[in-house]
């Protein structure tokens, strides 16, 4: 894994600022998620449910026993580690036209946390793997969490 | 802040796993939630975005920055931090009947990394406090991100 924030570059009109000395919690990755896309610049702005590639969520052997009863869920949500993005940016120009707008009305994965939040649809579970549809994110990317998703979602 | 976990106890059918010995990213508080429930046993079972009672979510002002052009969203998505939960815990027996589900097939607060996510109603920004309805976590829940939401919610 690279220098966090290395993929990052600043636009016009975005100005970094000094994050907390100090973290207040910590995370696991459970896996790692396997996407047809090697970078950012190739990654759809968001995954589509329906016509989007089969992508694979590969779950560390370690958690597998929560994966018991997840077969009998249609859509899930996923957790995932944007570790590519920089953190210390609070207002952004995602035109990069020197117009800003807050970190926190934007769903970049730039942000003080880079938690990204996906809903996807279940096709197959291969004992720690799942297949599924939906996702946007760049291959190799950290997982942090599966839930199952009852919201409808259309089509 | 109380020990982690101090608050959850096994129920039938659940036994704790021994968890990595390393985490592998970490995260920061910016903020805290502020609901009417002082406890676990006192939350909904789920958020209502019409009927829930007013809650406050207060931003540190480190990233006020951040929340610029915030207010012309109606949905939130909100997440945070499940402090008083376990995190060792692969099968769940949400009924407490000894009938466990896997963590993934729950959204339990009880998970490897517990962190929530909930569909908010934005009703007024001031400052660096949001007015919200729809969360159902306890008072002082540490906040870890905010983002725009998109998705149609009904009703």
């Amino acid at each position: 894994m690279g220098e966090p924030g290395a993929n990052s570059d600043i636009r016009p009109g975005e100005i970094p600022i000094v994050l907390p000395a100090k973290f207040n919690a910590s995370l696991f990755f459970i896996g790692v998620i396997r996407t047809p896309w090697k970078n950012r610049a190739e990654c759809p702005r968001r995954g589509d449910l329906v016509e989007g590639p089969i992508c694979r969520i590969e779950i560390d052997p370690v958690w597998e026993d929560g994966l018991s009863d997840i077969g009998e869920h249609e859509h899930l949500q996923i957790l995932y580690w944007m570790h590519l993005a920089r953190r210390d940016l609070l207002q952004q120009s995602p035109k990069s036209d020197g117009n800003t707008l807050g970190t926190f009305a934007l769903r970049s994965p730039v942000r003080p946390n880079p938690i990204s939040s996906s809903i996807v649809r279940l096709l197959e579970v291969q004992s720690t793997t799942l297949l599924v549809r939906g996702l946007d994110c760049v291959d190799g990317t950290p997982l942090i969490d599966i839930k199952p998703e009852h919201c409808p979602h259309s089509p």
